[in-house]
């Protein structure tokens, strides 16, 4: 494998720019490739089956776009789809769910974690199961929270209606007094302060994004295989569907610009103009 | 065409079933295929080029099944594709937007009506053009009201935190004194309570699903093609991804039990199970 590839990152949406951004932060040599679903985001209403076939078909595209590693950047993906996949491709892929599991199993005290996510990404288990992986003694409280995603896009990060709902749905973790709050969806961090504040500085939020890039750093050094040279961060972006949004809101989640964007037809599986 | 060949509806997810539950109240005789595209929806959010093509797969599917006619019963559909569709297939297809329009057009006095949809229907500027294709002295005042959709998919019809929303998508509406005002998109009706006690009595809401159940009886009736045996009511359902919540949200809606659906996969266009 070249060390010099691309890193393929792919998510239902634009919510993995989240993840994205952490990548350059923590790998600011390595070149990486987007994919963003436009056409049938969002995933977290959707059943395993369909999150696998329209996962895998993604995970195709990257793969013959020559990436060395692929990061499954979206909470519902990785929760329904990482396993299957792992089985179909020889490159290392990994996904958002163990990375902020185990930190979060590091972190807590009391042995009590909260999960907030899609209600997709909760009904699969897939944090319980991976937290109690680590350490079967743990409590884990899940939650699920449908409105965070839509406000985010909306752009309501400090509006008092986005209170009201953070209130009404973390309400069950602080009276089950967690110490430990994972953000398991990529939209989250962007509500952290509001949820901070709901929850109390005393309880820890782990943001997904930093752990999985801290985690895709160790997997690719270990396997030999960083960039060794010093690329010229020319990262490439596709997607499945026009979306003047994706620039917009994008850039904010990237804090960066976004350039050069692809529209490719995933039935085709070709890029066109 | 057989009279009696049953009258095709779709959406892109599970909103349609309100245009249905007034298509059954007004056509009771009538047998309906219904359509939901699960795995692609929401539409709201997507290009008209996209919009169209899942339109179309759909619309091919319907006439398969040997439908007299199709209600596009999604706003965002009926604004971005119908006119294409129309083109592409020799049935008539109808869709919510001009009989909402019409509706409004005919109650208003004041001359001013609102819309309020997905950012994509307001986008499309559809309700604008039909409306003023009526009537070029009426003035329209359009908002979108992406937290509507979600509200209601999370059930929170009644909740303090929806009126709030409600209120603040609604100040330039009640601030440019329409009279009249669109509930532009399927789910809209849900919140109807809501949406009426913070624009006042004076204000008249047009529900597109009851004029579209409306308008396809009428034209069904001037093309002789009003069913003449009374069915036994053997509706069916098709979706692109198996979820429970289409039952579960999809009876309410329906207001009637929903039995038998089918999952199919429009890529390839079969049935299967």
């Amino acid at each position: 494998m070249n060390k010099n590839a691309a890193i393929g990152i792919f998510d239902s949406g634009i919510g993995g720019l989240t993840v994205m951004a952490e990548m350059i932060k923590a790998l600011p040599n390595e070149e990486m490739i987007y994919f963003g679903d436009l056409a049938r985001t969002p995933y977290g209403s959707k059943s395993k089956e369909t999150v696998l076939k329209f996962s895998f078909e993604i995970v195709q595209f990257l793969i013959s776009q020559g990436v060395k590693a692929i990061v499954v950047a979206c909470n519902t993906a990785s929760a329904s789809a990482l396993e299957d996949l792992r089985q179909r491709v020889s490159i290392p892929i990994i996904g958002v769910i163990l990375p902020g599991a185990q930190k979060a199993a590091e972190v807590t005290q009391t042995k009590r974690i909260g999960v907030i996510a899609t209600r997709s990404t909760i009904a699969t288990g897939a944090y319980v199961k991976a937290i109690q992986s680590l350490d079967p003694q743990i409590h884990v409280i899940s939650q699920p929270c449908p409105l965070f995603v839509p406000l985010v896009e909306e752009g309501w990060l400090n509006h008092i209606v986005t209170r009201q709902i953070a209130e009404e749905y973390l309400f069950p973790l602080k009276t089950n007094k967690i110490d430990t709050l994972i953000l398991g969806c990529t939209h989250y961090p962007f509500l952290c302060d509001v949820i901070q504040d709901v929850m109390g500085n005393e309880v820890t939020l782990i943001n997904s994004a930093e752990e999985t890039a801290r985690s895709i750093k160790e997997i690719l050094s270990d396997a030999g295989l960083l960039c060794i040279i010093r690329h010229d961060r020319k990262h490439k972006f596709y997607v499945s569907d026009e979306s003047t949004r994706f620039v917009e809101l994008g850039e904010q989640f990237l804090k960066e610009k976004i350039r050069v964007i692809t529209q490719i037809d995933l039935g085709k599986g070709n890029p066109y103009v």
